[in-house]
């Protein structure tokens, strides 16, 4: 499958993502931001996901990346409609760039678009893209301390996955934590505990996105 | 130990940046940026280093982080200086903060001065902040493909700490592709692979950062 490569355009970005947002509700169209750390496992999840619900929904994949393709590659072996999004060296996606991406995918045909943000906990956070949905990943190998130390990233997301749970037994990470001060910055949020690789926790996940296109299509 | 909290100064950088690595080296100070992902392990390597190097220097620490101060609690009970510089949502320190600190610390007794970065693959990268030595770190759980999607933070370092080594039979992880991505971006430079736990690998890392400091003494 051929892949578009598209760069970055910057400009000031609150109107233009409410622009995208009303776009999309149009159509009926849900997007989700994927957010969260160089290597959170953004990529596995938005595959892993694809196989669940492509049953019930036509899928996108915008793929953000400071450059390269090698995340759109994966995507176009899936036969699902991908553009590859370089923002050569910006550190999260702009709404602007989103708006002028969008007319490359076939907007008639979808329910679903992913779109995954720049591997980083601080700045995409800061930048609504027209979303309506945020889902913010953090893997355990990454530590117990994040949503201390990057509060943003877990207040402003409508839910939090701990990926590579099956990971848990290797490394000193305590859930209990995490848990705690998720609740603290984003009360009655919910939370998934998911591994991509053994596909535990994805049934639930899925389901919460599923619910979330059926709001908008409602 | 009482710990200081200061808060990131904006302004512009490449200037500010000569001017206090200027001023370090005539105090023969070696200042070291540590950059990497949330959770690649920059605190618990420092901690690490600390230990190797601090018969032989003195060391000081600065913990930057978009808020709280976590880490440099724990630095603080090593009795190190430690200083605690929150960005208060930036993605990156800046020169002029560090410009700002420098007095905060006992100068006239000090060897090293670590820089903890904000955990980003991205912004760091580009703003420099008076160091004289640059090391990147990447951990295992993060993925083997990382060089190719963040290159500049690979390219402008003086070495890079593949950490968590420990942990690459539990992971899906290609050394030779970051090996030869590196070498690609920048060859020559030097690689470390690094378990912080089990203490495997900082040995040469530590005796790298002697040489690097005797450079700035001789």
């Amino acid at each position: 499958m051929e892949i578009k490569v598209l760069h970055q355009v910057m400009d000031w970005n609150e109107d233009v993502s409410e622009e995208v947002k009303k776009e999309l509700a149009s159509r009926q169209i849900c997007m989700i931001n994927i957010m969260g750390s160089p290597g959170a496992g953004k990529t596995s999840l938005i595959t892993s996901l694809i196989s669940r619900l492509r049953p019930d929904l036509r899928i996108a994949v915008i793929e953000g990346d400071i450059a390269g393709q090698v995340d759109a590659e994966h995507i176009a072996g899936l036969e699902i409609p991908v553009v590859q999004l370089n923002t050569d060296g910006a550190c999260h996606i702009e709404a602007m760039s989103i708006q002028h991406i969008l007319p490359e995918l076939p907007l008639d045909d979808l329910d679903v678009i992913f779109v995954e943000n720049i591997g980083n906990l601080v700045c995409p956070a800061e930048f609504r893209i027209g979303e309506s949905l945020r889902i913010t990943i953090l893997s355990i190998p990454e530590g117990d301390d994040k949503v201390e130390k990057y509060p943003l990233m877990f207040t402003d997301t409508d839910c939090l996955v701990l990926n590579k749970y099956d990971m848990l037994p290797y490394f000193d990470f305590n859930e209990e934590r995490v848990r705690a001060n998720y609740e603290t910055v984003n009360p009655g949020a919910p939370l998934f505990c998911v591994s991509s690789r053994t596909g535990d926790g994805l049934e639930a996940l899925a389901g919460f996105i599923l619910e979330n296109v059926r709001k908008i299509k409602a």
